[in-house]
């Protein structure tokens, strides 16, 4: 997971210190299963060399705690980036400390003072907006800072982890078009969303290498849910020419639209075919199961965990933006279009 | 949420160090918005009146955190949990750390370290055995414990939160007993789970006040997952005489269950009803909508955080067990049944 090897640095306080590189990780992660007299060792020498991460106010004595906030629980989406990154700390002893920021608080959204409430390390935020004002307020008390699917495009400097969205987009608009599908409809996300933005991109490439004309018509924006999902087919089924495949942009969105679906009398996939975004675990559980794009989110989780840890090291990271491969996953919900 | 009011040590505190019982309960709860000067005369008096927990041990100077630890994250309901135990503890100022207990790990689970590893005042255990030998290891370290439907049926004193699945049970029975049905299918979970017993004896309950001879073949047992409600309802719509209604156990189950029905071509209501329980999110995103027995999920991690924070605050429980109310709500999945 790591950028580049530790710097020289921490294999020179492990030689001082007379340890392995590995128990002055332990001892810059806070960690307990470190013997006292060892860890006042280590943190001697790290005061002594002062050892700290490039913002330089980085707190010496580590936690062992870091925080992930999240813009909301009621997705199942969030729930899998949080696996990732519990399991990720969990292996490194690392506690992981899970607050939400609710998008219809009345009070702005201060999760930046998160850190200081819970003495914790870092953060890592998920979805969310963050200004720039925020960012000098974690530099400032030493916090490390690791984005996920960032709602608007970050600082180039910003760690932050995504999917290929634009990659995937095209993956699942190819597979209706080699199905024998022209009319296909598009459910985006916010439009003002990064991920959208890249999706609705790939879907619009992957119609113009077919030689389709684009039907601004046929794309819709929703809001990744259930709800959205539903409204918007219910519109695209009540075109005067109505498209024969979705790609609904979340497997969220997906289900609202196998609802639209079932309540205007259309089978799916023998009338209509429906792909997904993000293969959640009950992609498999729908009827039918959902043919839909994958996203690695646990695996997005644990690596920026792994990137947090290791700037709360101190190590740099060398490409501070990550994109992890999407994939798609052809079950139940696709076939040719209906002969008419 | 309080069983009964502060202690009056609790107030009387306040009162020698010219505060609110409010700012003395902040300090307990290791809050930072509390002045420094304040928080040393509060906790000096603390110290002085031998301020401590029911089990003597409790440490004077609270960390602010919490662990919560869950049997698993791959199931939506141990997502809802979540986020009532994050909401009651964000509004006092407390952070969650997240942890889970793989039953696949190889190793034996060992939470019990947890709270030692973070620093953290309590444990709220979530559908999780517990050993006699764990529980003292908790107490020795003076660490607070409140379990959230435990598997096993817990000492009397120790504190734990459930919803009313026996009255559960019986609601959804009794719903398709009055739309008509004779043949009710029941699918527990696992058959040693308390909650399980608990709504199996209400299905029970609800078919012999209806004069209704119970037939055992009816009765299966599956593993609260879709993949249990699918293969169970599979073998019940191959019996010579099938089911008319299924009450699934779980809205994950009855996912199962729907997959089965489509597959063998039964459409849901109009020739098979299913009843789920639990209500999660999906519920309404189902095609049909799921009729289910609601568990008020997000409450009860309230609840277990509410109990928790009172009993580091050293005020005693007056009932260790409680039991929140579930209640039925009718969607689109039940109907009377198909006349043949």
């Amino acid at each position: 997971m790591s950028d580049q090897p530790s710097r020289p640095t921490l294999a020179l306080i492990a030689s001082e210190a007379g340890v392995s590189p590995a128990t002055v990780s332990k001892v810059l992660n806070g960690r307990t299963d470190v013997a006292p007299a060892t860890r006042e060792r280590v943190e001697a020498l790290l005061r002594t060399h002062n050892y700290a991460g490039p913002g330089g106010g980085r707190r010496a004595r580590r936690s062992g705690l870091i925080d992930l906030v999240l813009a909301g629980l009621d997705s199942p989406w969030a729930v899998e980036i949080l696996r990732g990154v519990e399991a990720e700390c969990a292996e490194r002893g690392i506690g992981v400390v899970v607050s939400l920021v609710r998008d219809d608080d009345a009070r702005p959204p201060s999760w930046q003072n998160l850190p200081a409430l819970h003495h914790s390390d870092g953060v890592i935020l998920v979805t969310s907006r963050m200004t720039r004002q925020q960012r000098r307020q974690l530099e400032r008390a030493g916090v490390g800072l690791v984005l996920v699917d960032p709602v608007n495009l970050p600082d180039a400097d910003i760690a932050s982890v995504g999917a290929t969205n634009w990659a995937g987009g095209l993956a699942a608009t190819e597979h209706l078009l080699e199905l024998g599908h022209r009319r296909i409809a598009m459910i985006g996300g916010p439009a003002d969303m990064l991920c959208t933005q890249a999706r609705v991109d790939g879907y619009r490439t992957a119609l113009e290498r077919a030689g389709i004309e684009v039907d601004r018509e046929l794309i819709r924006y929703g809001d990744f849910r259930h709800r959205g999902g539903f409204a918007r087919t219910r519109e695209l089924l009540e075109l005067p020419e109505r498209p024969t495949a979705i790609f609904a942009g979340s497997d969220e969105q997906a289900m609202g639209a196998y609802e639209a679906a079932r309540q205007a009398g259309l089978r799916i996939p023998e009338d209509l075919s429906v792909v997904g975004f993000d293969d959640l675990p009950m992609c498999e559980w729908m009827s039918p199961p959902l043919t839909t794009v994958r996203q690695p989110l646990e695996e997005m989780g644990r690596t920026a965990a792994s990137k947090l840890l290791q700037l709360l090291d101190g190590r740099p990271l060398l490409s501070p933006r990550v994109e992890l491969a999407t994939e798609l996953r052809v079950r139940h919900s696709t076939a040719p279009p209906p002969t008419a």
